[in-house]
């Protein structure tokens, strides 16, 4: 069993809590969940909640039940082993200012330093396995040094240090009492990318997983992008939009919480096409009624052999959320997995299959399909899944490139 | 150099001369050459044609000039330097049947076997390197056994072989006399997926590449199928609509030549997701104006997690004989190159990244993403490429996979 | 209250009952009716199914309910009032030929003139005052002349006459001993286009609508080549893929039906654009898992001012049979006001919008946002609607052409 | 003879300019101008451009041929013809700010009085007929009273007066003094649509068109709602991008500029369909290789029969600027027939089809498909065309809207 809590209790943690519970209960395949045909040490069934924090008043001191019902309801039956798990107050730090929601942070009412510690003895009375950090997207720059972190948590100061960068900490101070914990950083914020958090959580025996989970567009778009200059086609020019009707794009017609999401977005061009063409890839948008299924459209225009020009287009309607909470499936396994093994820090071959901005820091985006494959291949290497495990596609890759 | 000899002088041999010229005049980047960044053994100058065959009267004892002037002057300035070359008759066998063109193959005048003859002395007469079969697509079944192929030849039963097969046979004949040579074979009729011609080729010492250059819509496809089932998103169906005004288009009407194209764009589905989603994936039509640059379409739905399902649209418009062309500059390379190293029969890693149907019989298709780093690996180990020659993403991925 | 006898009860007919129902009982917004928000002598509600045919051995005998359910019951929740109507054995006469069904027209038992007599008696007993053709594409000629139309069904031979000719014969002959009757052609069959039928249907002082319901893709067509047109720009070609997977895809993988498709669908191109710009525009395939809902592609280029090149791609997934149904609304509406106001023959002004091949014979093809203005302007110049009666946007405009 | 002096020699003058010549050449056809089939009194060969002007030092002083070379040279050989054209300076009051351009206004070196006046002369001393504004979008309020116009212009306080009220002013007092004139605006601030100007221009006998004109994805969009709107199909939402590479998307990179553009945009929705359908309409982004063909992605969402759903994409490479000065042709044309024939103030029938926001102040939007037939009644109607000058198709609308 792995056990999790989630940092906020929005569209992503409601599909992870209630896609897991559907999968359980045999009502639904696991497709979206990219591992789910290889065998490995923790089936999905083992997953289990059982910490939600969030600091929206109309959320905290509900059950899962609750909440996911209000969120999914409309599309998907919410199964009733939801009724179990509370919401509780977890920490806001100004990071869901400029929305309309009614919210209070723990640190508001006690500080920074007690608000810290009373998670802290909450994650150690569930001995908790993994801490997912799911919430809405906020501003963050990194410590770069674990000397810095620690003054800005004991300074008290609140505008040091964003809710990520709490949460990442409490996770932390948690392992030093507890022993080992991991950490998966789905959003932009940097943690894996910030060698202070980098280091901090080898210091302290555990696993750092991020930053920002790759789905929806930019995983397609690394990947064609990788086609693209494996033909050597010289690419002109990359229009990418992005519109939405969830509260993440809500959230990024604020323009602060805008820039963390384009930095991430455009490091993929450079770093799957060796130079940076003209791109102009940016969370545009946000429109009600297309609720959590985004609509992207791509225009990508290319110079082809014998100085000729070809041009792609690409439009996707994509579930934004469950597309994201299959994901955290696999990390919250893999995480689990790391730290049996015995990992310390990040794990690159984790990161640059999920995450946008893959840490450590200064580590390179590749195209995803062939991060999918380095994955399999660490798998293989850390003895986790044996030949026989494997689709045979895999099967034969991963002999391949391990048999020398 | 490389002295090569074009069966078919349309619109991909012409950009292939034109092109391969022009970037020996420096007037263009060898974009659209897939390894044109990366140092080998031979250089895409080192490309010589030396003889071209056709069976159309509009072509046979013109120039190249003249040929590719008439087919791609519009657009392109063509290099005087290609006055020297001179379409002959080759073979014919009913490829061209159903065109609007007048045609005459060798064979109607001389009979077959002394075709045969008269061709393998041409090449002798050049010292050809390399074969490259760009003839128009036709009907062809594999002879599965060396034995039935000779007796077809010998037979002169002309309605028992294809032109490709016939032009195959002369290629190897000329091995034998003259020692190895290799062939390229550009369109669907099976010959590296003809157990028949890979043990007549390795028999000679040869190497036969193919079958059916992967260029357009079917690459793409692949490594979006790899995408979609690297996260195990199910494939609920795949509409995949071709149309252009092409020359190969037209072909495409006739329906025996359609249902050699449907049989290798469609194995891509069940060999990449490992299970035959419902898919509509065919060459669809002819239409004039949209001459060499063909419109593709293609849509896709899928089943995300938590039993909800998204839907992808891809349009492109693509240059289509230019993208071959730039695949066939390193075809006839990496042909070359097997042949010093000794290779005989053919090389999978080669014909995975570049066809759309990789011989030898039954091997698999897969992304043409990991076919690709699956090449590097292959030119790696053949001590082809070295670690600084490669652009710095490869150099890191073929490290990794070859260290152990 | 207007009486209606359905012809063929395949997807477009159970939409058209159970939307009718659930817009009587409340349940949903009359969206997709062009008309509804325009007081008509006849609401929605006023439309009474009374009677129904089939030649589908799995739906004959069968209540409206049961068959609805089957067909639709997947999304939608089929009214229990559908329960009365059930669906009676109609003419076959080849029409569902080459379509995996089993199935057996009446004039199988008791031969063509007594299935005739029986139809017209069983309309009589329920005084029909609308027919429906609603049956899937099948082929057919038209008669061009009144004279030799009666002689082929007197003659019994069954290979001279289409289902859809007997069925508009049998409506035809009701006419004669009842009165006025309206026949309202929903495929492309030529009946409002075959002057034999026109005539008839004058002779009878009746009404017959047609042909080919336009839905989909079509009308959106001719309303873009519309505005290309208005603003000059020359267009180059035109590319238009349709693939659902409905019967009446099925239907037309059955080349002959096909045939009947391609030619009401390409007969806007001349008749909007006034040059025969090249086209593809064909009905491409059948993918089963897309179902009732469509995917249409279209590409087209066009020269714009100053000899430069645009180009336009739209993609839609569109419920194909709902389309269809709420149009068939409307025309039923149409009809029997054309009757009451003393129509006979066919009209032009409600087949130009509701028709993809408008009667009478030889009419022209018009943008279909133009066609909407003229029939408003018919309506007003009929009494049928006035001022008041009208949105703003129609009122200022019928005021407009019609106070000179 | 139609005397015309330009505001703003970019890329929409630059086409106008060499469009006309290379048609009065021969070299192209009139593709783009929406009545070049239409016999008008006009003919296109018949406007002279007499006067330039603009406030970039790196146009001022050259001529047409070389400022048209340095913007078009590329793709279009520019015809030597206007190398007797000179670029005069003109009005900048601001409307280049936050633009990498130098530029200086005629007001800087002499007081804005001063430099009304001699542009007054300007126009005076060539007899000019039609003035159209085409310089790049700028911020502007309307005045809405004439007084407080010409109190504005009296103060010199250059602050309350934009460069397209302070040149559209000047024309007025150019027609006091000469007889009447036309004013085409071209680009957003409010002209036709600010009573002020409209009753100015009415006092001085003369006619303003505007404002904004319709080109690219605004017009279409129009007449898609509107084919949507006549099948009662309810709009859940429409997402609308616009991303391109020339001056004018560079200039809505500032705030200020976008703001007017998403005005004159988004107000089609509401006008078209009655209602206000959610929407995101906006200029989105600068990608400088998209150039002049700028990049539009839509994609609508609306509910159809039976409470389903359906969903349109729609993606187009545009022509930005030839698209305009298409229109632009035509627009000085029907301004000249409109003074010819006594209009005074402004005319609402050219606006609708022509303009994005047409005036007069409160005029609706309607359907361009609508717009243009209603242009040709009014053209018939003023006895400018006649049944047999008119294509087929309009000719028949035409006759039944007026032969009441």
């Amino acid at each position: 069993m792995i056990k999790v809590a989630i940092l906020g209790q929005g569209m992503v943690a409601s599909h992870l809590a209630v896609g897991i519970e559907r999968i359980r209960l045999g009502e639904i395949e696991p497709y979206g969940v990219p591992l789910a045909n290889i065998r490995l040490p923790y089936k999905i069934e083992d997953i289990r909640i059982v910490k939600v924090y969030d600091v929206d008043d109309d959320k905290v001191g509900k059950s899962l039940y609750e909440v996911c019902s209000r969120l999914l309801g409309d599309a998907i039956k919410v199964p009733e082993s939801l009724k179990d798990v509370y919401v509780s107050r977890g920490i806001h730090l100004g990071s869901m200012e400029g929305m309309p929601f009614r919210v209070e942070g723990l640190e508001e009412s006690k500080g920074l330093e007690a608000a810290v510690a009373s998670l802290v003895d909450d994650l150690k009375s569930e001995g908790v396995d993994v801490v997912v950090n799911l919430i809405t997207t906020e501003y963050g720059e990194p410590f770069n040094d674990v000397e810095r972190l620690k003054r800005a948590v004991a300074s008290g100061n609140e505008a040091s240090i964003s809710a990520s960068q709490a949460y990442a900490y409490v996770a932390a101070e948690y392992a030093r009492e507890r022993g080992p914990v991991a950490f998966v950083n789905g959003i932009p914020t940097p943690l894996a990318n910030d060698s202070a958090f980098v280091d901090l959580y080898a210091e302290r025996g555990s696993v750092l997983l991020g930053d920002d989970g790759a789905t929806g567009a930019t995983p397609l778009t690394a990947d064609i992008l990788e086609h693209l200059h494996e033909r050597n086609r010289k690419v002109l020019y990359i229009a990418q939009f992005n519109i939405g009707g969830n509260t993440d794009f809500l959230a990024l017609t604020v323009p602060q919480k805008n820039v963390m999401k384009e930095k991430t977005k455009s490091s993929i061009v450079r770093d799957i096409l060796g130079y940076d063409a003209p791109h102009y890839i940016k969370p545009t948008g946000y429109l009600e009624p297309l609720g959590d299924k985004k609509f992207v459209s791509m225009h990508i225009g290319y110079k082809t052999f014998n100085g000729l020009e070809d041009e792609l287009f690409v439009q996707i309607r994509i579930n934004d959320s469950p597309a994201m909470a299959g994901n955290v499936v696999d990390t919250i396994r893999l995480a689990k997995i790391a730290l049996d093994r015995g990992y310390k820090g990040t794990v690159y071959e984790i990161n640059a299959f999920f995450m946008k901005k893959p840490g450590p820091p200064g580590a390179r985006s590749i195209a995803k399909i062939v991060a999918y494959y380095n994955m399999l291949k660490w798998l293989y290497e850390n003895r986790v899944i044996f030949g026989e495990d494997l689709p045979e596609a895999a099967r034969e890759y991963v002999k391949s490139v391990t048999s020398a």
